[in-house]
Protein backbone atom coordinates (compact mmCIF):
# COMPACT_ATOMS: atom_id res chain seq x y z
CA UNK A 1 0.00 0.00 0.00
CA UNK A 2 1.27 3.43 -0.58
CA UNK A 3 2.91 5.81 2.33
CA UNK A 4 2.70 9.05 1.92
CA UNK A 5 5.13 11.27 4.12
CA UNK A 6 5.65 14.98 4.36
CA UNK A 7 7.56 16.65 6.25
CA UNK A 8 11.17 18.24 6.01
CA UNK A 9 13.56 18.16 3.23
CA UNK A 10 17.15 20.01 4.29
CA UNK A 11 21.06 20.81 3.84
CA UNK A 12 22.79 19.64 6.42
CA UNK A 13 26.63 19.76 7.84
CA UNK A 14 26.89 17.78 10.94
CA UNK A 15 29.95 17.46 13.66
CA UNK A 16 30.30 14.28 15.56
CA UNK A 17 33.54 12.46 17.30
CA UNK A 18 33.75 10.99 14.32
CA UNK A 19 33.96 13.62 11.88
CA UNK A 20 32.53 16.58 9.82
CA UNK A 21 29.95 16.29 6.93
CA UNK A 22 28.99 19.75 5.19
CA UNK A 23 26.44 19.86 2.87
CA UNK A 24 24.71 16.87 2.94
CA UNK A 25 20.97 15.82 2.27
CA UNK A 26 19.13 15.37 5.90
CA UNK A 27 15.27 16.56 7.03
CA UNK A 28 12.73 14.52 8.30
CA UNK A 29 11.08 13.26 5.27
CA UNK A 30 14.39 12.41 3.16
CA UNK A 31 15.16 9.93 6.38
CA UNK A 32 11.80 8.50 6.78
CA UNK A 33 11.12 7.81 2.73
CA UNK A 34 14.33 6.02 2.75
CA UNK A 35 13.78 4.11 5.37
CA UNK A 36 10.52 3.17 4.31
CA UNK A 37 11.39 2.06 0.82
CA UNK A 38 12.90 -0.77 2.43
CA UNK A 39 9.53 -2.27 3.03
CA UNK A 40 6.96 -0.30 0.62
CA UNK A 41 6.42 2.10 -2.02
CA UNK A 42 6.78 5.79 -0.98
CA UNK A 43 5.23 9.26 -1.80
CA UNK A 44 7.19 12.15 -0.84
CA UNK A 45 6.16 15.68 -0.16
CA UNK A 46 8.52 18.46 0.66
CA UNK A 47 9.55 21.83 -0.76
CA UNK A 48 13.39 22.54 -1.34
CA UNK A 49 14.30 26.40 -2.51
CA UNK A 50 16.43 26.69 -5.55
CA UNK A 51 19.85 26.74 -3.77
CA UNK A 52 18.85 23.18 -3.93
CA UNK A 53 20.95 20.98 -6.33
CA UNK A 54 18.67 18.26 -8.21
CA UNK A 55 21.66 15.73 -7.80
CA UNK A 56 21.08 15.92 -4.11
CA UNK A 57 17.68 13.64 -4.83
CA UNK A 58 19.74 10.74 -6.76
CA UNK A 59 19.79 8.86 -3.83
CA UNK A 60 16.37 8.31 -4.39
CA UNK A 61 16.72 6.94 -8.05
CA UNK A 62 17.32 3.77 -6.57
CA UNK A 63 14.26 3.42 -3.85
CA UNK A 64 10.80 3.00 -4.56
CA UNK A 65 10.11 6.48 -3.85
CA UNK A 66 8.09 9.19 -5.96
CA UNK A 67 9.23 12.28 -5.82
CA UNK A 68 6.55 13.77 -7.73
CA UNK A 69 5.62 15.83 -4.37
CA UNK A 70 8.64 17.14 -4.00
CA UNK A 71 8.41 21.27 -4.77
CA UNK A 72 11.50 23.44 -5.90
CA UNK A 73 10.17 26.59 -5.16
CA UNK A 74 11.57 29.41 -6.98
CA UNK A 75 12.96 32.27 -5.22
CA UNK A 76 12.96 30.48 -1.58
CA UNK A 77 16.24 28.76 0.12
CA UNK A 78 16.37 25.62 1.47
CA UNK A 79 16.05 24.70 5.20
CA UNK A 80 19.41 24.47 6.83
CA UNK A 81 20.74 22.81 9.87
CA UNK A 82 23.69 22.86 11.14
CA UNK A 83 24.14 20.13 14.29
CA UNK A 84 27.20 18.77 16.74
CA UNK A 85 27.21 15.79 18.92
CA UNK A 86 30.76 16.49 19.69
CA UNK A 87 30.17 17.15 23.41
CA UNK A 88 26.95 14.46 23.59
CA UNK A 89 26.29 11.70 21.15
CA UNK A 90 22.82 11.42 22.87
CA UNK A 91 21.63 15.14 22.15
CA UNK A 92 22.27 17.01 18.83
CA UNK A 93 23.79 20.74 19.65
CA UNK A 94 22.03 23.66 16.99
CA UNK A 95 24.94 25.32 15.50
CA UNK A 96 22.75 27.14 13.25
CA UNK A 97 19.60 26.71 11.92
CA UNK A 98 17.80 28.55 8.99
CA UNK A 99 14.48 27.81 8.46
CA UNK A 100 14.12 29.28 5.30
CA UNK A 101 11.12 27.82 2.89
CA UNK A 102 10.12 25.49 6.13
CA UNK A 103 8.65 28.99 7.01
CA UNK A 104 6.37 29.72 3.90
CA UNK A 105 3.53 27.91 2.99
CA UNK A 106 3.24 24.30 2.54
CA UNK A 107 3.80 22.31 -0.41
CA UNK A 108 0.82 21.02 -2.31
CA UNK A 109 0.01 17.29 -2.13
CA UNK A 110 -0.16 16.10 -5.48
CA UNK A 111 -3.55 14.59 -6.47
CA UNK A 112 -2.57 11.51 -7.39
CA UNK A 113 -0.75 11.57 -3.83
CA UNK A 114 -4.30 11.69 -2.52
CA UNK A 115 -5.40 8.52 -2.33
CA UNK A 116 -2.92 7.23 -0.04
CA UNK A 117 -3.97 5.21 3.13
CA UNK A 118 -0.97 5.31 5.28
CA UNK A 119 0.14 8.45 6.16
CA UNK A 120 3.23 9.81 8.29
CA UNK A 121 3.31 13.56 9.53
CA UNK A 122 6.71 14.13 9.97
CA UNK A 123 7.04 17.05 12.44
CA UNK A 124 6.22 20.82 10.82
CA UNK A 125 3.61 23.19 12.38
CA UNK A 126 0.49 21.28 13.75
CA UNK A 127 -2.02 23.74 11.64
CA UNK A 128 0.07 22.65 8.30
CA UNK A 129 -0.48 18.79 9.52
CA UNK A 130 -3.88 19.47 9.86
CA UNK A 131 -4.34 20.92 6.37
CA UNK A 132 -2.43 18.34 4.32
CA UNK A 133 -4.19 15.76 6.36
CA UNK A 134 -7.80 17.01 5.69
CA UNK A 135 -6.48 17.28 1.77
CA UNK A 136 -6.29 12.91 1.85
CA UNK A 137 -9.42 11.26 0.59
CA UNK A 138 -9.66 8.37 2.81
CA UNK A 139 -6.16 7.38 4.82
CA UNK A 140 -6.51 4.65 6.74
CA UNK A 141 -3.78 4.57 9.31
CA UNK A 142 -2.38 8.59 10.40
CA UNK A 143 0.46 8.52 12.20
CA UNK A 144 2.30 12.06 13.12
CA UNK A 145 5.47 13.53 14.66
CA UNK A 146 5.75 16.48 16.57
CA UNK A 147 8.42 18.90 18.53
CA UNK A 148 8.70 21.10 21.95
CA UNK A 149 8.53 24.20 20.03
CA UNK A 150 4.72 23.29 18.73
CA UNK A 151 3.98 21.69 22.45
CA UNK A 152 5.17 25.06 23.68
CA UNK A 153 3.96 27.61 21.46
CA UNK A 154 1.29 26.16 20.01
CA UNK A 155 -0.90 23.71 22.12
CA UNK A 156 -4.55 24.17 20.89
CA UNK A 157 -3.30 22.83 17.14
CA UNK A 158 -1.53 20.41 18.28
CA UNK A 159 -4.39 18.84 20.58
CA UNK A 160 -6.92 19.17 17.33
CA UNK A 161 -4.32 17.11 15.54
CA UNK A 162 -3.89 14.50 18.50
CA UNK A 163 -7.70 14.25 17.96
CA UNK A 164 -7.84 13.26 14.36
CA UNK A 165 -4.24 10.78 14.36
CA UNK A 166 -4.32 7.06 15.22
CA UNK A 167 -0.59 7.24 16.44
CA UNK A 168 1.69 10.02 17.91
CA UNK A 169 5.53 9.32 17.61
CA UNK A 170 7.64 11.45 19.35
CA UNK A 171 10.52 11.54 22.08
CA UNK A 172 11.08 11.17 26.18
CA UNK A 173 11.45 14.46 27.16
CA UNK A 174 8.38 15.93 24.50
CA UNK A 175 6.29 13.36 25.89
CA UNK A 176 6.50 14.65 29.60
CA UNK A 177 6.78 18.55 28.36
CA UNK A 178 3.38 18.10 26.47
CA UNK A 179 1.64 16.09 29.71
CA UNK A 180 3.92 17.57 32.68
CA UNK A 181 4.34 13.47 33.44
CA UNK A 182 7.72 12.29 34.64
CA UNK A 183 7.10 8.66 34.42
CA UNK A 184 7.17 8.03 30.74
CA UNK A 185 4.03 5.23 31.04
CA UNK A 186 2.17 7.67 32.99
CA UNK A 187 2.91 9.90 29.98
CA UNK A 188 2.09 7.71 27.32
CA UNK A 189 -1.39 7.19 29.29
CA UNK A 190 -2.04 10.85 29.21
CA UNK A 191 -1.76 11.27 25.61
CA UNK A 192 -3.66 8.61 24.77
CA UNK A 193 -6.44 10.51 26.63
CA UNK A 194 -5.71 13.69 24.10
CA UNK A 195 -7.10 11.01 21.03
CA UNK A 196 -5.08 9.17 19.77
CA UNK A 197 -4.84 4.72 19.70
CA UNK A 198 -0.91 4.75 20.22
CA UNK A 199 2.04 6.03 21.28
CA UNK A 200 5.22 5.47 20.41
CA UNK A 201 8.03 7.12 22.89
CA UNK A 202 11.29 7.14 21.54
CA UNK A 203 14.39 6.94 23.88
CA UNK A 204 17.03 7.03 21.79
CA UNK A 205 20.21 4.59 22.93
CA UNK A 206 18.15 3.49 25.58
CA UNK A 207 15.26 1.97 22.72
CA UNK A 208 11.39 2.89 22.93
CA UNK A 209 8.04 2.48 24.40
CA UNK A 210 4.35 2.05 23.06
CA UNK A 211 1.87 2.29 24.86
CA UNK A 212 -1.81 2.02 23.47
CA UNK A 213 -5.21 0.36 25.33
CA UNK A 214 -3.93 -3.22 24.80
CA UNK A 215 -1.43 -2.52 27.26
CA UNK A 216 2.64 -1.62 27.11
CA UNK A 217 5.41 -3.26 25.06
CA UNK A 218 8.89 -2.06 25.30
CA UNK A 219 12.26 -2.54 23.42
CA UNK A 220 16.03 -1.94 23.96
CA UNK A 221 17.92 0.08 21.07
CA UNK A 222 19.92 -2.55 18.40
CA UNK A 223 23.30 -2.53 20.78
CA UNK A 224 25.32 -1.28 18.22
CA UNK A 225 28.96 -0.83 18.79
CA UNK A 226 29.03 1.64 15.40
CA UNK A 227 27.66 4.53 16.14
CA UNK A 228 28.87 7.49 14.04
CA UNK A 229 25.95 10.08 13.39
CA UNK A 230 23.05 9.62 15.31
CA UNK A 231 21.26 12.21 12.66
CA UNK A 232 17.82 10.91 11.49
CA UNK A 233 17.99 7.82 13.65
CA UNK A 234 13.93 9.06 15.50
CA UNK A 235 12.39 9.88 11.42
CA UNK A 236 14.35 6.51 10.17
CA UNK A 237 12.86 4.42 12.85
CA UNK A 238 9.29 5.86 12.08
CA UNK A 239 10.33 5.09 8.75
CA UNK A 240 11.14 1.47 9.07
CA UNK A 241 7.56 1.05 11.36
CA UNK A 242 5.56 2.68 9.06
CA UNK A 243 7.00 1.23 6.13
CA UNK A 244 6.43 -2.70 7.39
CA UNK A 245 2.88 -1.42 8.82
CA UNK A 246 1.99 -0.42 5.18
CA UNK A 247 2.96 -3.71 3.74
CA UNK A 248 0.49 -5.45 6.78
CA UNK A 249 -2.87 -4.01 6.44
CA UNK A 250 -3.77 -4.99 10.53
CA UNK A 251 -2.35 -2.97 13.11
CA UNK A 252 -3.02 -5.50 15.91
CA UNK A 253 -1.23 -5.47 18.70
CA UNK A 254 1.80 -8.40 17.41
CA UNK A 255 2.21 -6.14 13.91
CA UNK A 256 2.47 -2.84 16.00
CA UNK A 257 5.11 -5.00 17.78
CA UNK A 258 7.30 -6.23 14.99
CA UNK A 259 6.78 -2.56 12.75
CA UNK A 260 8.85 -1.24 16.21
CA UNK A 261 11.31 -4.13 16.05
CA UNK A 262 11.87 -3.13 12.07
CA UNK A 263 12.01 0.28 13.02
CA UNK A 264 14.54 0.00 15.76
CA UNK A 265 16.69 -2.02 13.09
CA UNK A 266 16.37 0.44 10.40
CA UNK A 267 18.21 3.25 12.51
CA UNK A 268 20.61 1.45 13.59
CA UNK A 269 22.00 1.27 9.96
CA UNK A 270 21.40 5.30 9.82
CA UNK A 271 23.49 5.83 13.07
CA UNK A 272 26.46 3.41 11.69
CA UNK A 273 27.46 6.15 9.07
CA UNK A 274 26.88 9.83 8.16
CA UNK A 275 23.56 10.98 6.48
CA UNK A 276 22.45 8.50 4.56
CA UNK A 277 25.36 6.27 3.90
CA UNK A 278 24.27 4.18 6.57
CA UNK A 279 20.88 3.19 5.25
CA UNK A 280 22.11 3.28 1.64
CA UNK A 281 24.82 0.56 2.71
CA UNK A 282 22.45 -2.01 3.41
CA UNK A 283 19.19 -3.90 2.01
CA UNK A 284 16.30 -5.18 3.07
CA UNK A 285 18.23 -8.73 3.66
CA UNK A 286 20.49 -7.58 5.79
CA UNK A 287 17.62 -5.77 7.56
CA UNK A 288 15.98 -9.05 7.74
CA UNK A 289 18.71 -10.61 9.25
CA UNK A 290 19.72 -8.21 11.66
CA UNK A 291 16.06 -8.38 12.86
CA UNK A 292 16.11 -12.12 13.32
CA UNK A 293 19.70 -11.02 15.39
CA UNK A 294 17.38 -8.31 17.11
CA UNK A 295 14.90 -10.54 18.45
CA UNK A 296 16.98 -12.64 19.58
CA UNK A 297 19.44 -10.32 21.60
CA UNK A 298 16.82 -9.95 23.53
CA UNK A 299 14.55 -13.26 24.09
CA UNK A 300 14.73 -15.66 27.42
CA UNK B 1 21.96 -24.10 46.23
CA UNK B 2 23.32 -21.67 48.63
CA UNK B 3 23.88 -18.39 47.98
CA UNK B 4 26.69 -16.41 49.83
CA UNK B 5 26.48 -12.61 50.25
CA UNK B 6 28.72 -10.31 51.59
CA UNK B 7 27.94 -6.72 51.34
CA UNK B 8 26.79 -3.49 53.46
CA UNK B 9 23.83 -3.06 55.77
CA UNK B 10 23.14 0.37 56.63
CA UNK B 11 20.53 2.57 58.06
CA UNK B 12 19.23 4.45 55.37
CA UNK B 13 17.45 8.09 55.50
CA UNK B 14 15.74 8.56 51.64
CA UNK B 15 13.67 11.23 50.54
CA UNK B 16 11.74 11.17 47.24
CA UNK B 17 9.29 13.17 45.84
CA UNK B 18 6.86 10.94 47.61
CA UNK B 19 7.94 11.33 50.64
CA UNK B 20 10.63 10.35 53.60
CA UNK B 21 11.89 7.69 55.93
CA UNK B 22 14.01 7.61 58.62
CA UNK B 23 16.46 5.13 60.01
CA UNK B 24 14.88 2.09 57.63
CA UNK B 25 16.96 -0.51 56.64
CA UNK B 26 19.15 -0.67 53.71
CA UNK B 27 22.16 -1.58 52.91
CA UNK B 28 23.55 -4.06 49.21
CA UNK B 29 23.60 -6.90 51.31
CA UNK B 30 20.32 -6.50 52.74
CA UNK B 31 18.31 -6.08 49.28
CA UNK B 32 20.48 -8.63 47.69
CA UNK B 33 19.26 -11.34 50.42
CA UNK B 34 16.17 -10.49 50.37
CA UNK B 35 15.64 -10.26 46.47
CA UNK B 36 17.40 -13.53 46.02
CA UNK B 37 15.45 -15.22 49.33
CA UNK B 38 12.62 -15.59 47.00
CA UNK B 39 15.00 -18.35 44.73
CA UNK B 40 17.22 -19.94 47.16
CA UNK B 41 18.41 -19.97 50.13
CA UNK B 42 20.72 -17.21 51.17
CA UNK B 43 24.01 -16.63 53.53
CA UNK B 44 24.20 -13.49 54.84
CA UNK B 45 27.73 -11.93 55.78
CA UNK B 46 27.64 -8.42 57.48
CA UNK B 47 28.83 -6.17 60.09
CA UNK B 48 26.74 -3.28 61.88
CA UNK B 49 27.55 -1.76 65.22
CA UNK B 50 26.40 -1.68 68.29
CA UNK B 51 23.18 1.32 68.12
CA UNK B 52 21.89 -1.07 65.47
CA UNK B 53 18.35 -2.26 66.73
CA UNK B 54 18.65 -6.30 66.63
CA UNK B 55 14.78 -5.85 65.36
CA UNK B 56 15.80 -4.12 62.11
CA UNK B 57 16.57 -8.06 61.00
CA UNK B 58 13.35 -9.47 61.91
CA UNK B 59 12.57 -8.83 57.86
CA UNK B 60 14.33 -11.39 57.30
CA UNK B 61 12.35 -13.90 59.95
CA UNK B 62 10.27 -15.47 57.60
CA UNK B 63 12.59 -15.41 54.42
CA UNK B 64 14.86 -18.19 53.67
CA UNK B 65 18.14 -16.32 54.83
CA UNK B 66 20.53 -17.63 56.89
CA UNK B 67 21.84 -14.23 59.12
CA UNK B 68 24.35 -16.47 60.46
CA UNK B 69 27.40 -14.50 58.87
CA UNK B 70 25.71 -10.89 60.94
CA UNK B 71 28.35 -9.54 63.05
CA UNK B 72 27.07 -7.07 66.18
CA UNK B 73 30.53 -4.93 66.83
CA UNK B 74 31.20 -3.47 70.01
CA UNK B 75 32.10 -0.24 70.23
CA UNK B 76 31.48 0.18 66.56
CA UNK B 77 28.81 2.11 64.70
CA UNK B 78 26.56 1.06 61.76
CA UNK B 79 27.03 2.30 57.97
CA UNK B 80 24.31 4.75 57.48
CA UNK B 81 23.41 6.66 54.14
CA UNK B 82 20.71 9.62 53.76
CA UNK B 83 20.63 9.94 50.18
CA UNK B 84 17.79 12.01 48.21
CA UNK B 85 16.15 11.73 44.95
CA UNK B 86 13.77 14.90 45.28
CA UNK B 87 15.74 16.42 42.33
CA UNK B 88 16.41 13.38 39.89
CA UNK B 89 14.96 9.88 40.29
CA UNK B 90 17.27 8.35 38.31
CA UNK B 91 20.21 9.32 40.71
CA UNK B 92 20.36 9.46 44.36
CA UNK B 93 22.11 12.53 45.63
CA UNK B 94 24.09 11.35 49.16
CA UNK B 95 22.90 13.90 51.37
CA UNK B 96 25.19 12.27 54.40
CA UNK B 97 27.08 9.24 54.73
CA UNK B 98 29.20 7.96 57.40
CA UNK B 99 30.96 4.49 56.47
CA UNK B 100 31.32 3.41 60.19
CA UNK B 101 32.02 -0.34 60.62
CA UNK B 102 32.50 -0.58 57.33
CA UNK B 103 35.90 1.44 56.93
CA UNK B 104 36.82 -0.99 59.78
CA UNK B 105 37.93 -4.73 59.25
CA UNK B 106 35.83 -7.26 56.90
CA UNK B 107 33.17 -9.57 59.10
CA UNK B 108 34.71 -13.33 59.29
CA UNK B 109 32.31 -15.24 57.32
CA UNK B 110 31.23 -18.54 59.42
CA UNK B 111 32.88 -21.80 58.59
CA UNK B 112 29.66 -23.31 58.08
CA UNK B 113 29.75 -20.67 54.81
CA UNK B 114 33.02 -21.59 53.42
CA UNK B 115 31.38 -24.18 51.12
CA UNK B 116 28.85 -21.77 49.11
CA UNK B 117 29.45 -23.00 46.07
CA UNK B 118 27.40 -18.98 44.42
CA UNK B 119 29.20 -16.11 45.37
CA UNK B 120 28.14 -12.43 45.19
CA UNK B 121 30.92 -10.21 46.59
CA UNK B 122 28.21 -6.74 46.62
CA UNK B 123 30.11 -3.63 46.40
CA UNK B 124 33.14 -2.96 48.79
CA UNK B 125 37.14 -2.36 49.12
CA UNK B 126 38.68 -4.69 46.23
CA UNK B 127 41.20 -6.29 48.78
CA UNK B 128 38.20 -7.41 51.32
CA UNK B 129 36.12 -8.54 48.26
CA UNK B 130 39.80 -10.59 47.48
CA UNK B 131 40.17 -11.68 50.68
CA UNK B 132 36.23 -13.11 51.09
CA UNK B 133 36.49 -15.01 47.90
CA UNK B 134 40.01 -15.87 49.05
CA UNK B 135 38.40 -18.28 52.22
CA UNK B 136 36.26 -19.98 50.29
CA UNK B 137 36.39 -23.46 49.58
CA UNK B 138 34.98 -23.89 46.16
CA UNK B 139 32.97 -21.39 44.61
CA UNK B 140 31.37 -22.42 41.92
CA UNK B 141 29.82 -19.04 40.38
CA UNK B 142 31.42 -15.70 42.02
CA UNK B 143 29.66 -12.45 40.48
CA UNK B 144 30.83 -9.13 41.94
CA UNK B 145 30.23 -5.39 42.55
CA UNK B 146 32.05 -2.32 42.32
CA UNK B 147 31.70 1.60 42.39
CA UNK B 148 33.61 4.47 41.24
CA UNK B 149 35.46 5.18 44.36
CA UNK B 150 37.57 1.90 43.85
CA UNK B 151 37.71 2.46 40.23
CA UNK B 152 39.53 5.21 40.97
CA UNK B 153 41.51 4.62 43.81
CA UNK B 154 42.24 0.95 43.73
CA UNK B 155 42.79 0.09 40.19
CA UNK B 156 45.63 -2.61 40.64
CA UNK B 157 43.45 -4.16 43.61
CA UNK B 158 39.90 -3.99 41.39
CA UNK B 159 41.96 -5.82 38.13
CA UNK B 160 43.29 -7.98 40.23
CA UNK B 161 39.74 -9.45 42.21
CA UNK B 162 38.38 -8.51 38.25
CA UNK B 163 41.02 -12.44 37.26
CA UNK B 164 39.29 -14.08 40.18
CA UNK B 165 35.82 -13.87 39.11
CA UNK B 166 33.26 -15.15 36.65
CA UNK B 167 30.90 -12.13 36.59
CA UNK B 168 31.07 -8.50 36.61
CA UNK B 169 27.63 -6.42 38.04
CA UNK B 170 28.19 -2.52 37.42
CA UNK B 171 26.26 -0.03 36.03
CA UNK B 172 26.69 2.10 32.91
CA UNK B 173 28.89 5.39 34.29
CA UNK B 174 31.06 2.60 36.37
CA UNK B 175 31.40 0.68 33.15
CA UNK B 176 32.44 3.53 31.21
CA UNK B 177 35.02 5.16 33.99
CA UNK B 178 36.42 1.54 34.47
CA UNK B 179 37.20 1.49 30.57
CA UNK B 180 37.07 4.71 29.32
CA UNK B 181 34.80 3.76 26.32
CA UNK B 182 31.65 6.07 25.78
CA UNK B 183 29.74 3.16 23.52
CA UNK B 184 28.18 0.42 26.82
CA UNK B 185 29.43 -2.55 24.32
CA UNK B 186 32.69 -1.67 23.98
CA UNK B 187 32.86 -0.76 27.23
CA UNK B 188 31.35 -4.13 28.30
CA UNK B 189 34.33 -6.23 25.52
CA UNK B 190 36.90 -4.43 26.92
CA UNK B 191 35.85 -5.35 30.56
CA UNK B 192 35.74 -9.14 29.39
CA UNK B 193 39.24 -8.84 28.38
CA UNK B 194 40.37 -7.93 32.02
CA UNK B 195 38.89 -11.40 33.04
CA UNK B 196 34.79 -12.38 33.77
CA UNK B 197 33.38 -14.21 31.55
CA UNK B 198 30.14 -12.07 31.39
CA UNK B 199 28.99 -8.80 32.27
CA UNK B 200 25.96 -6.82 33.27
CA UNK B 201 25.52 -3.65 32.97
CA UNK B 202 22.73 -1.68 34.94
CA UNK B 203 21.14 1.43 33.28
CA UNK B 204 18.48 1.54 35.94
CA UNK B 205 15.16 2.83 34.06
CA UNK B 206 16.58 1.92 30.95
CA UNK B 207 17.28 -1.95 31.66
CA UNK B 208 20.29 -3.87 31.21
CA UNK B 209 22.94 -4.96 29.09
CA UNK B 210 24.92 -8.33 29.25
CA UNK B 211 28.10 -9.37 27.20
CA UNK B 212 29.81 -12.36 27.06
CA UNK B 213 31.85 -13.91 24.33
CA UNK B 214 28.72 -15.55 23.24
CA UNK B 215 27.34 -12.09 22.08
CA UNK B 216 24.84 -9.62 23.80
CA UNK B 217 21.72 -9.49 25.22
CA UNK B 218 19.61 -6.45 26.08
CA UNK B 219 16.94 -5.65 28.23
CA UNK B 220 14.81 -3.13 28.96
CA UNK B 221 13.57 -2.32 32.45
CA UNK B 222 10.46 -3.23 33.27
CA UNK B 223 7.69 -0.86 32.28
CA UNK B 224 6.51 0.45 36.16
CA UNK B 225 4.84 3.19 36.26
CA UNK B 226 5.04 3.42 40.08
CA UNK B 227 8.14 4.81 41.37
CA UNK B 228 8.14 5.62 44.94
CA UNK B 229 11.87 4.81 46.07
CA UNK B 230 14.79 3.74 43.76
CA UNK B 231 17.21 2.90 46.80
CA UNK B 232 18.07 -0.60 45.98
CA UNK B 233 17.12 -1.76 42.76
CA UNK B 234 20.58 -2.53 41.55
CA UNK B 235 21.20 -5.24 44.33
CA UNK B 236 17.25 -6.41 44.26
CA UNK B 237 18.22 -6.53 40.28
CA UNK B 238 21.84 -8.90 41.44
CA UNK B 239 19.80 -10.84 44.10
CA UNK B 240 16.95 -11.89 41.70
CA UNK B 241 18.87 -12.83 38.99
CA UNK B 242 21.62 -14.75 41.40
CA UNK B 243 18.89 -16.29 43.15
CA UNK B 244 17.41 -17.64 39.86
CA UNK B 245 21.09 -18.89 38.94
CA UNK B 246 21.63 -20.36 42.13
CA UNK B 247 18.80 -22.99 41.16
CA UNK B 248 20.03 -23.91 38.06
CA UNK B 249 23.13 -25.29 37.73
CA UNK B 250 24.37 -24.56 34.32
CA UNK B 251 25.12 -21.13 33.32
CA UNK B 252 23.80 -21.13 29.41
CA UNK B 253 23.00 -17.77 27.67
CA UNK B 254 19.60 -18.91 28.33
CA UNK B 255 19.67 -19.90 31.54
CA UNK B 256 21.24 -15.99 31.78
CA UNK B 257 18.90 -14.02 30.12
CA UNK B 258 16.53 -15.66 32.01
CA UNK B 259 18.09 -14.38 35.33
CA UNK B 260 18.25 -11.60 34.23
CA UNK B 261 14.57 -10.69 33.61
CA UNK B 262 14.13 -12.34 36.88
CA UNK B 263 16.43 -9.11 37.96
CA UNK B 264 14.69 -6.87 36.45
CA UNK B 265 11.39 -8.16 37.56
CA UNK B 266 12.55 -8.41 41.33
CA UNK B 267 13.88 -4.77 40.92
CA UNK B 268 10.26 -3.56 39.41
CA UNK B 269 9.01 -4.52 42.89
CA UNK B 270 11.68 -3.16 45.16
CA UNK B 271 11.12 0.83 43.81
CA UNK B 272 7.30 0.71 43.91
CA UNK B 273 8.08 1.45 47.93
CA UNK B 274 10.52 2.80 50.04
CA UNK B 275 13.07 0.33 51.95
CA UNK B 276 12.35 -3.39 51.94
CA UNK B 277 8.49 -2.69 51.73
CA UNK B 278 8.02 -3.19 48.17
CA UNK B 279 9.82 -6.69 48.37
CA UNK B 280 7.92 -7.00 51.35
CA UNK B 281 4.63 -6.43 49.37
CA UNK B 282 5.42 -9.61 47.28
CA UNK B 283 5.91 -13.45 46.61
CA UNK B 284 7.52 -15.84 44.07
CA UNK B 285 4.20 -16.32 42.61
CA UNK B 286 3.77 -12.50 41.73
CA UNK B 287 7.06 -12.36 40.40
CA UNK B 288 6.54 -15.44 38.20
CA UNK B 289 3.47 -13.99 36.94
CA UNK B 290 5.08 -10.31 36.10
CA UNK B 291 8.10 -12.36 34.76
CA UNK B 292 5.53 -13.66 32.34
CA UNK B 293 4.12 -10.30 31.66
CA UNK B 294 7.34 -8.68 31.44
CA UNK B 295 8.14 -11.92 28.47
CA UNK B 296 4.81 -10.31 27.10
CA UNK B 297 5.79 -6.59 26.78
CA UNK B 298 8.67 -7.27 24.90
CA UNK B 299 7.93 -10.28 22.92
CA UNK B 300 8.20 -9.43 18.77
Amino acid sequence: MSLLVTGSIGIDTVETPHGKRDDVIGGSAVYFSYAASFFTHVRLVGVVGEDCPRSMFDVFKERDVDTGGLEMRKGSKTFRWHGSYVKDMNEAETVEVDLNVLSERAPRIPQNFLDSRYVFLANTHPVLQQEMLGSLKSPRLVVADTMNLWIQTERPELLKLLGKIHGLVLNDGEARLLTEEKNLISAARAVLRMGPKFIVIKKGEHGCLMVSDRGEFVLPAFPAQKVIDPTGAGDSFAGGMMGYLATQGTFSSATLKRALAFGTVVASFTISDFSLAGLQSTDRDRIDDRWHEFKQAMSF
